[in-house]
């Protein structure tokens, strides 16, 4: 009667989402003071009032039809030369509003890029890097293809290259990088760019075609203790940028994005041509009139990245007091620890019981391991940090 | 390198665009007011103040982290609930919220049905009627089934029963309507809708599986001369409503919609899990959390249909007096009279010449009839006729 596939898709629930649910009731039970919870990615910092302002400012000044009317599919000509500008001022490209094709947010983003690029029927295929956001493994089947996951490097979270070399094949359309990254919080390294855009360089010339990039950048400004993040498209060609605001400017639920297509890709019409296509038939054309003015007008603000780097700091700190390893707070606002026993599944449960609600890494691709959120009240960190502690001691 | 499909998709422009565009070059050539551009649906009449006034309202009462954050997947509960209060005052309906499922628009709505309800690698179809939305063949293609259309009723656009009997088969999955009509500009009426209902309850016993009615409204709103548009979902248990406010409150750049799925449904739990997994792969979870909030505030907000009524009376006589024959106007924006002459084509080409821009019936899957949206400036439209008149006398 239904698509049974969708029924499933749509009524599973996510372990995330389990836990986050679970943590709402629990708090009702013992007091949400007394409840830890680091299971979802959800800004605690909010909107930077200039977002107020330029809403307030856009009402008051553009015409009402114009402000609320459809926008062509790509977006405002203006607002993808503002936000083009913005990226070359910053990054030292050189794009322009066409190249750009604006999104509501960055999901629809690399969907739109999955469809744009799987041909139909035919049997081709991603490939991503655990730890990895779950929902790509939907989103690439979703559109007929398969998602391949090179295993993590759990050294330091950059990529296992050798596994990659032997997964790269004549299927092989894209391969999906997010750094910084969830769940691990690491950020790619310019020489695991460099290495990166060197092995798909030479893997184009052996099969004869080209082998994208999807960077999925929605963390992209979130970054600490001084690192940058080499923009990708300067390092490989065939680089599809896909942003989003949700993080930046702390704006998940407008769901507004975009994506870049570079002049340099192959055959960049076919390319651009082909997410117009794919955004039409995913009813993706035209994000919201008011936030591509919105985001225009708030391109250069600097995100608030102060309390996240505090926040991530003290988590790492106490973690490593409480004797666990981690990487450092590099990028997003995620730190991925090891697990105090191989079953992180198990692991997770135990810190239940403690009111400390973790994510398993297997969630992630990436099993012995868990994900802390701290995009969270600095109290909530504050007081989990003896509670992790308890913990800690029953595994010693 | 990219899918071929998408690519044709997102290149090759649509009648309507291609007529707009050179609308737009003519106007620069011989003065905006010497060109008569009846080829866009896009509503002229602006949102209504209340709209401005619930934004500025929600930016200074709602905590600005809840208000730009992520909202669970079919939207904020108390949104829906709202939006369901209103849709029962006004139709006797009984539905709660948990009836709802938030969209950006009524083209993701639908697309979201189509998703949820074809299953992958299945033979089935859907039924839509001419004259319809060239976008429905577009988004039903893409999730994997085919569109057949039942030729129009030239008599009324109403339904064509025996033709429509005919295509009913084991394969339907459902059939879409748009009434009040894009492009016909006329309501089903409560006749069409009773006898439609009758013909697909046979048909479900006799195939012994539901066949679904995806009611697109958009136009609800935009009814004239003390018509009522029969609410489908009274008529009909297996009916899913597809809502915009793209039109009812001049907002089609904010993408925000719904689908109501009644507890009436054949198998409620299992059609609503399919529409929450289809809108997860499609990435339209969480329609925009700003403009959730403001069509909730504005959900009684009457439309400001004077101003269309007018405005296609006013066409409507100076063709009727020019000597077309066409349907009074019932709904939405649009008339669609009859060509003069049978290629409708080649009759909107003679009257470019005229600078009369419309779209030819054809690209609605109804040959020998044009559309004319009214959805323009009266000036516009009072300075046209003379010109209409010409263009018919050339005819005579």
């Amino acid at each position: 009667m239904v698509s049974e596939k969708m029924h499933t898709l749509g009524t599973k629930k996510s372990t995330i989402r389990t836990i986050f649910e679970y943590g709402k009731k629990r708090a009702a039970e013992v007091g949400a003071e007394n409840v830890y919870d680091f299971s979802i990615g959800n800004p605690n910092v909010p909107a930077p009032e200039v977002v107020k302002t330029a809403i307030i400012d856009i009402l008051n000044t553009v015409d009402t039809c114009e402000l609320h009317g459809y926008t062509i599919a790509p977006g405002l000509p203006q607002v993808r030369e503002t936000i083009a500008a913005s990226i070359n001022r910053r990054f030292g490209t050189n794009f322009a509003g066409k190249n750009l094709f604006m999104t509501s947010g960055a999901a629809a983003a690399i969907t739109i890029c999955f469809k744009a690029l799987h041909e139909d029927g035919a049997d081709d295929e991603f490939i991503t890097f655990a730890p990895y956001f779950p929902e790509y493994g939907c989103f690439v089947e979703s559109v007929g293809s398969k998602l391949s996951v090179v295993p993590a490097n759990t050294e330091d979270f950059q990529i296992q290259f050798d596994k990659l070399e032997e997964m790269l094949s004549p299927k092989t359309k894209a391969v999906i990088i997010n750094s910084p990254n969830n769940p691990s919080g690491v950020v790619y390294s310019e020489a695991t760019i460099k290495k990166l855009a060197g092995m798909l360089s030479a893997k184009e010339k052996e099969f004869g075609h080209p082998i994208f990039i999807i960077s999925d950048e929605p963390y992209r400004e979130l970054v600490y203790g001084g690192l940058t993040v080499p923009y990708v498209a300067k390092y490989y060609q065939n680089t599809l940028v896909c942003y989003s605001w949700s993080k930046s400017l702390s704006l998940p639920g407008e769901r507004i994005g975009y994506i870049v297509v570079p002049d340099e890709v192959a055959d960049f019409g076919r390319v651009y041509g082909a997410i117009a296509g794919a955004a039409r038939v995913l009813t993706h054309v035209n994000a919201s009139s008011l936030f591509q003015r919105v985001v225009a007008r708030c391109v250069d603000e600097p995100s608030n990245i102060a309390a996240y780097e505090h926040n991530g700091n003290l988590l790492y700190n106490g973690l490593i007091e409480a004797g666990f390893t981690c990487q450092k707070p590099q990028g997003a606002f995620y730190l991925f620890p090891k697990a105090l026993e191989d079953d992180d599944r198990a692991f997770c449960k135990k810190a239940m019981e403690y009111d400390l609600l973790l994510v398993p890494g297997s969630d992630f691709g990436c099993p012995g391991y868990f994900r802390a959120a701290y995009c969270i009240k600095e109290s909530t960190i504050r007081n989990a940090l003896p509670v992790f502690k308890k913990l800690a001691a029953e595994y010693k």
